[in-house]
């Protein structure tokens, strides 16, 4: 195993070295707005010193991570303290449902909950733009999954202005500097977010268009997969560099050294999948997480109960 | 009618010259974090200068009032742009549910939802402090009334701090500045609201110490009010000073403005309602509501529809 991933690590113990290599492996990744990003500048394709991995490594590795979280969101539940949001982005087919299948693969599904948003309800259209993802955030203990989330409010909405028709907001709050004010807001809610108990991991699953392209066209080729084209995908292409635009926008007025955005080489699924659970795993690590001791308080009581169940 | 109400006034619109009494008379109770303010300062029996009002006359102008609280809600909702939140606090027995039922008594049900927020469900203790009252919220179009509303995090959660133990935080997140954090939220998710076309109407009912013991004997002299005593306004009433300045800290923290507080004397039912609607009328008065007109696109699409009507 090369030097840049982490060792092989016990079930819920990160050492300071390991900790280290991963913090080393997904640094050039992290993006914490100190400076201003151009997504030019990072490579979809990137595959760092690994390039000549073979399959069987790389599936060992992902296999320690995903443990590794797993074993982890059981201290996370029985502590009930903290919650976890992983927020996903990424163009189409940039790999957001098989990313999600394969890290989160060995969570238990009881206090880990995927929420994919898409084309919201008139219900939820009625209501100020933050309310429906606000519903689903994660309960202290859980792990929770947006699949595409509150930023498409400043993506798609931003790119395709209909969307923003459709939620009816009178004129004077729409006029100049609408989408500073609303990354501004989305900035303050992570932060009271983070104020309250909530991790957000932030990941953008940054694909090429050349990449995206054999991946449309194999879609198209494979009638079980058909399915998963959309016409809005074509139209999304199409406005290819207005994305980058938006992206570029969100990444700048919501990184921060307290809630970093993370831009995930997604070219190459295996080493997307691997980039994101050691992410997660480093982020997750980070949490003062242990099991609570209900006999803490009384170390009598845990002989006690012993006895009384012994002798009954 | 004195100067100091408002004059008779339309089914929708309001004068310029109504407008100005109506902020006139509602003014000596809007707070709006210019200068600190303590509550000592504001006398529970404020009558101004209808103290010798009678009640006939006095429960006219809370007719007309209520009446174009009325007629407005039905243009709010046909334009379905703006909606309205009512966040209405006050000690024990200082006239919330009264207020409502006599303030809000001609809304359309449909249209206006009023949410009483008492003890959480353990579901509710689980989230960040805002989860319960964000889902809550008025759509586009609607009156929501928030009886207690999340202020009371920052009132009876810091007052009682088995409340806050319950909701279970990190340890790390409930040091120093706990509730000056708190408040800065619920600042930034106000100012978020408004962005987003809630007008947020904030409302402090204000009764003195002497009237609230007045009417806890009167609920226990009348059976059939024995079931609005708790045990609770016993333990509140004996931490009345602690919560006299958890809601100073709450009012110069959260009064802006663009986002007042108005701390209303409840000592006097009637006045306290004529107070409140006055506010509500100003407040929604300051909205641009109109009827969307479909036909505006079109002029000769209405004289069509007309023309197909007839000749069928």
């Amino acid at each position: 195993m090369p030097d840049t991933t982490a060792p092989a690590f016990g079930a819920n113990e990160l050492s300071a070295d390991a900790m280290q290599r991963l913090a080393d492996f997904t640094a050039p990744y992290r993006v914490d707005g100190r400076a201003p990003i151009r997504l030019d500048d990072h490579d979809p394709a990137d595959l760092r010193d690994l390039r000549r991995a073979d399959r069987r490594e790389a599936r060992q590795w992902l296999d320690e991570r995903t443990t590794w979280l797993a074993n982890r969101q059981h201290t996370l539940a029985a502590q009930g303290r903290w919650a976890v949001l992983v927020v996903l982005q990424g163009r189409d087919a940039a790999g957001k449902d098989s990313t999600i299948r394969h890290v989160m693969a060995r969570m238990n599904p009881q206090g880990c909950n995927v929420t994919a948003f898409g084309v919201p309800t008139s219900e939820e259209l009625k209501h100020d733009f933050l309310w429906r993802y606000h519903r689903h955030l994660p309960a202290r203990g859980d792990v929770g999954v947006f699949n595409r989330s509150y930023y498409e409010e400043a993506l798609v909405v931003r790119v395709h202005r209909a969307h923003l028709d459709s939620q009816r907001l009178p004129d004077a709050l729409t006029r100049d500097g609408l989408w500073d004010r609303r990354l501004a807001d989305i900035r303050a809610f992570e932060e009271y977010l983070g104020r309250n108990g909530v991790l957000v991991v932030k990941l953008f699953l940054n694909i090429s268009r050349d990449e995206q392209k054999r991946r449309f066209l194999k879609r198209l080729e494979e009638p079980e997969k058909h399915w998963k084209f959309a016409s809005e995908d074509i139209r999304d292409r199409a406005r290819w560099d207005d994305y980058t635009k938006a992206y570029e926008a969100v990444f700048n007025a919501t990184a921060l050294p307290d809630a970093p955005w993370h831009i995930v080489p997604a070219d190459n699924k295996w080493f997307a999948r691997l980039v994101t659970a050691s992410i997660l795993v480093s982020e997750i690590g980070k949490l003062s997480l242990e099991y609570p001791n209900p006999f803490a308080a009384d170390p009598n009581a845990l002989a006690a109960a012993r006895r009384r169940l012994a002798n009954e």
